[in-house]
């Protein structure tokens, strides 16, 4: 039964290396480059355990292990005590997962992460397009004084050429801000900005054809933070905005990358100590699997 | 004050039978029918509880009290260690409700319950209408080779011809699946499903429009799981599916049942360890009201 | 760091009184005229201590500290075991407020606030317009047989023409009710009742243009109950009512305020003890940032 | 099942009035004499949900309800919103219960009702002798300059002459005081007071047969807050003060009492919200049961 | 860092059978043999999620992964629906297990289980002593008309002779009973029971002296229900019981254990709904570590 | 009233500096030393918002205020993103403190923070005796390769000559261990350490006597970890180990360090999200108000 049995994720099977895999869950147990509330480093294990209750099909139809070689490889080893060797650690498991051809859908952690992340892939599949659902911009400057935390990874991101500015979109951007419009550097870079007031009482699926225009053949990542949910579906995370996306305009967002060239996704900043029954890992674990589904290779039924 | 007194269903007369009533509140504090989570059993006594705070007229102006004689009947004793039998215990016991001319709307416990209670029902109303709202289809053949469980009382009561698959509509479906399509076979029966994806974003008053002209005159059930509305609203559930319908598409259902001949319903689902302030169970206490105020005979003010 | 400090309001100064100010943000720990649950009374620490997460701008670039000189001035000293007399320490602390020119936004405490808020209100600026957005009309003429309680503030502002009836908006209201029309009584004082089924699916922009219309110049007052928002998102409160507004929704309400003549607020009826992690808590504080932009006087970014 | 069915106190039968009892319990859903976290008024209804686990018998083999008529006769009907009109209906209710002969054991509620219910003893038994378990004396003249809260019934039913200061026993006092001694006066009027420093470590069973000594044949009122209990046992409660008793000793002192003429009990404080899982109110229904078992004319085994 | 990686118990590795192994973890996801509240079968999930942080040494110096060969070899796999037959696969997997030589650590489930288990060993090991921690005997002979439920696995096991009365003890015994004495049955076969009373504000230290007299050179099953343990410590669990062990009188009985011929072991009972922060998990992985480290053959350091 | 007014330590005034002071309370906001769970750097908020409730004078009748000059001075401002800068930062801010001569109570944050905190006590007092009350030795030379984090703080204190080893006592330690004996090194220092096995069933008073011997005239400085105290009743820490200390005890320690030169103290590893009604940073906070008690110069009554 799905009550029973090791939490690998979707109760796949565990294994050490990336080797031989299509696609593979990597965890990542980050949370001290957190600027308000702490807990992620707990967000893959509860990630794992609410993904048991996910069946191997998707509600369109699309049954990723049938097209897909797909594993949990555990999680990446890092230095807790230590942000900026974290940060190295992490490039460095990448870059060994990408040199297998497998392409790493990962469990946060703390945002920080996908600039590691992001480094790694630029060594195997150059500058990428983003698609990138948050609160927040994260293309501060500095938090505190660091170059390095959950709140500039976009920033080092563009600066070090890891993605294409024109070819990066940010959607959910909200909450009250630093200074009049936090969102104004990455605008003058060429970043579409899409605030929640946009998303609003509609689908999202029009604005997701435009961006599939915008990517054109690019290599496309996803970096999903859970905050760009409203809190109402999602409390568990450190930074909560209130008048979010709905889990709806979520599953959108992801669906509507089906057919980009999309090379590997995150899911981020899910903090299970403000959610103890997790339905926000459940939320997580769920988009994780629609990361799958769009995959490139994977079949759906033809209608 | 409401904070006081024997919590009973919104706080009515108790009495031991369904005798010389119009319609009753019963409970069945079942979950051993559950797949994932349980904790089900809890729900008809959380339901009451939460129930407490609800006064006697809908918001649309329905004084049900003043039409109909209800009152709360207690629970049915049920065998909490053989699934099979407590399925038998429940279908005498509503038997003998139904056999009093008395419209019981049920307080679940887990879905497993609808088989045996629209067993009952056949005996008095005949093949019925059914309204069932609900993230999954409830209709597998078998669940771990067992033909008695929360996912597979709809297949058993089409079989068995409780309900008439032409006059039968589920709303809601959703969520990662078994194969790629797990509501072929109700389709092929005639059943019309709805997918979640068909309600979002919008009133579902016009499906209901639909739903009457389909139903006529059939006496009509209302199987409502709990779990058809999204998580954010509806934590406390054994299997929850992200992206549900909202509690007011979900109220849209009901009061659009106004008019039809319904001859019962039930509310299930509600896993109160996993809601412990009671959100969900206060949901399915107002689901449950407003059930009670579209049974026929309710007035409402001629505006 | 946000996570560190003493929690003041949005961590602004604290000072003794409202001497200087332009506008204050103020608590009343009050939950004896609650009906259903109670714990309001720690309503304005908790809404303090999440209101840490807030930054100095709205997103929509209002920047209200480079405009306005804004403090926190701590709780209103009340009596917890008599009500009646708690109201008129309430008055007279309010008095004072309002005698330095400082416009009064107040952390509540359940909503029998109100009454004595407005009573001292009326002493500065006379009978004012009153946007409401609550579940419940809050017109009862009696509960238990008292005068004084949460559910009554508005029957006696309008009695002693603290408000103008024909410049009064309640929004949200909804719930199973007493009599058939719970909103009689104020309908024919002249009260603009907007229930929540006008609400949903949508966005309330266009009512706020008619709001914005029928209260022209008039001194306008804000009552938030934060039980007008959904139980989904809103957890923390002691009458909670199901199918509610969205977060979103609470948002275009008060930004829909802008350029009117707003002279305080209070955001009422948090209840922490419902919702320890503070989703709640930190949407009210959101609310009270939002009344705070709309004040006179806060300059937007001119695009 | 357990799980199942109305929850009266210990499943009992409901009946309106103590006609024809030997013993009842009966609820008070008071909370507005608290002076630091409210939540009480739900006391009664918790300590019911959690009581449907205990079974007839106690463990030292009484069963009381082969010797005693026993039932749930409901909750008090109160003023939520003048203290001081509660307390009054509370005495007059209680003089009512006890012309019928009947002793009742109180679900509290907060500790200001010890007050009405003792001047309603009065009127039945005279002056009565006082096992009072507590972290607190409850002795203050005043709170916020109140003579009625729920610090201070037991100086009010002194001053009064409803409880002889001679027969009186507080154990468990502790915490940090308001003063070098808070319990000076009632050391003064000869009631023997029992700091928790004294009962740590050990069986409480000596202390009690001293009590016994003391109480002699007087007609002796149980008074328990559940706050005497450690917090780490007993969370749910208002005003929880580190280093308390355990349960263990708990029960010791009221098992010690049985051999007295005891006419009457109440369990007070339990505070539903801080405690969700109801481990509290569990406790405080053992608590119950066990004055139950200590009534006279319980009957136990002959070893 | 122990944040991080797949939660396996201890994080030891995994594999499929008991092949090769001294010892080994294995879960049973069961609760349809719950009477009360049920959520035990996610109880082996939980546990091992909490023993994450347990390291390899016990506080004594006993590193059992020194001298045992040890992993977790998963969860049975069970029918969820029909308890009768659950109780035949875990018979069967158990045999299977036992056959390899290796000595099975179950993590529970409710506490039908050890029936089923008992029948596995008495195949192995013949009729073993038993150690038995629990608030309850688990000595029925039928609940609501059932033979197999979670209380009477050990009638059951009596009466099959898997376990010798003679050398078997309870500890622990307490709570409402169903008879002014629950334990008869027991005691007339000879059965050592030591109820709570004789356990409070002492080491049990002496008392397992004892035990090892009595058990001498049988084989040994230890058989620990947590709700042996307070609910102050234990929460989480389905039939709390007030006034139980400590958690150091729990450890003291394992411990105790050392130098007899323990042949397995089960902890059972956790329920994760009721205790969401794993408090109660993270004991009973604790005791099972103590019960890993009295298995025979692990060295103990020389003083 | 208690739940009213801004939430600083004990409801004291809030000061930017120590001078003038005698005593002072102040916070650090830190977690990322942590190696467990996070969540500790919200314990400084949380315990001064519970300390709202604890009185002036302690229940040995001490009164801490008419005998010194204290007040709050806030958090100090550290480096979330880097461990060792934020060392750093808290060694200069207590460098400042100290100079002004007064003593600092701090309220933690993980347990790294002792040791900047001792750096800086050593620049004021020279080296100093320690009671050090907790599960772990924190004696580790590394933890995942670094020098600095929250196992490490007394490693580097007594290599550093801060403390006198043949002056310092560990108090509480007990846990599963990473060798046989994690604490041989601190032992080989001449350390004192106590394990949990020699505390439990008993009181303290007796070792704080030969505390007091061993201590002399020494400054002393006061380390209480709460996870020394058991988890069921301090759940809310990121490394508990059950079978510790209970509430009691850790008074005891306090307690018995009056007489000794007690220069300044801390509570540390309080983490508010695993404790969301408070009663661990409760009990934090009434540790820290009897450490203020035991400060020279404090009066208590002569009797
Ligand atoms: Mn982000
Ligand atoms: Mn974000
Ligand atoms: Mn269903
Ligand atoms: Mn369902
Ligand atoms: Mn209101
Ligand atoms: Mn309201
Ligand atoms: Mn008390
Ligand atoms: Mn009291
Ligand atoms: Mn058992
Ligand atoms: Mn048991
Ligand atoms: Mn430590
Ligand atoms: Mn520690």
């Amino acid at each position: 039964p799905r009550s029973g049995g090791i939490a690998t994720m979707f109760r796949l099977p565990y294994q050490k290396t990336a080797e031989g895999l299509d696609a593979c869950f990597v965890g990542i147990p980050l949370d001290i480059g957190t600027s308000n509330r702490s807990g992620t480093r707990l967000g893959p294990r509860q990630i794992r355990t609410e993904s048991c209750l996910i069946r191997s099909c998707n509600s369109l139809g699309a049954a990723p292990y049938e097209s897909l070689q797909v594993a949990d490889i555990g999680d990446v080893s890092i230095n807790l005590y230590d942000l900026k060797k974290a940060v190295c650690m992490i490039k460095e498991a990448y870059s060994k997962i990408l040199l297998t051809g497998c392409k790493p859908l990962t469990l946060g952690g703390d945002h920080t992460l996908s600039y590691p992340v992001l480094q790694a892939i630029k060594g195997k599949h150059g500058r990428v397009g983003l698609v990138h659902v948050d609160a927040h911009g994260d293309t501060s400057d500095e938090m505190l004084g660091e170059k390095i935390a959950h709140g500039t990874p976009f920033r080092r991101a563009i600066e070090e050429d890891l993605v294409d500015p024109k070819k990066m979109i940010q959607i959910g951007l909200r909450g009250p801000q630093y200074t009049p419009d936090d969102h104004e550097w990455q605008k003058n870079q060429g970043v579409r900005t899409v605030r929640v007031e946009e998303c609003h009482h509609k689908s999202l699926n029009p604005l997701m054809s435009e961006v599939r225009q915008m990517m054109g053949d690019i290599p496309v990542y996803i970096s999903f933070d859970i905050d760009g949910i409203d809190p109402g579906f999602a409390p568990g995370t450190g930074t909560p905005e209130v008048g979010g996306l709905t889990p709806i305009q979520g599953m959108e967002i992801i669906r509507g990358c089906r057919g980009l060239n999309v090379i590997g996704g995150d899911l981020v900043e899910v903090s299970p100590p403000y959610d103890p029954f997790g339905t926000t890992a459940l939320l997580g674990a769920n988009l994780l699997f629609e990361m799958l589904c769009v995959l490139p290779g994977v079949k759906y039924p033809t209608k």
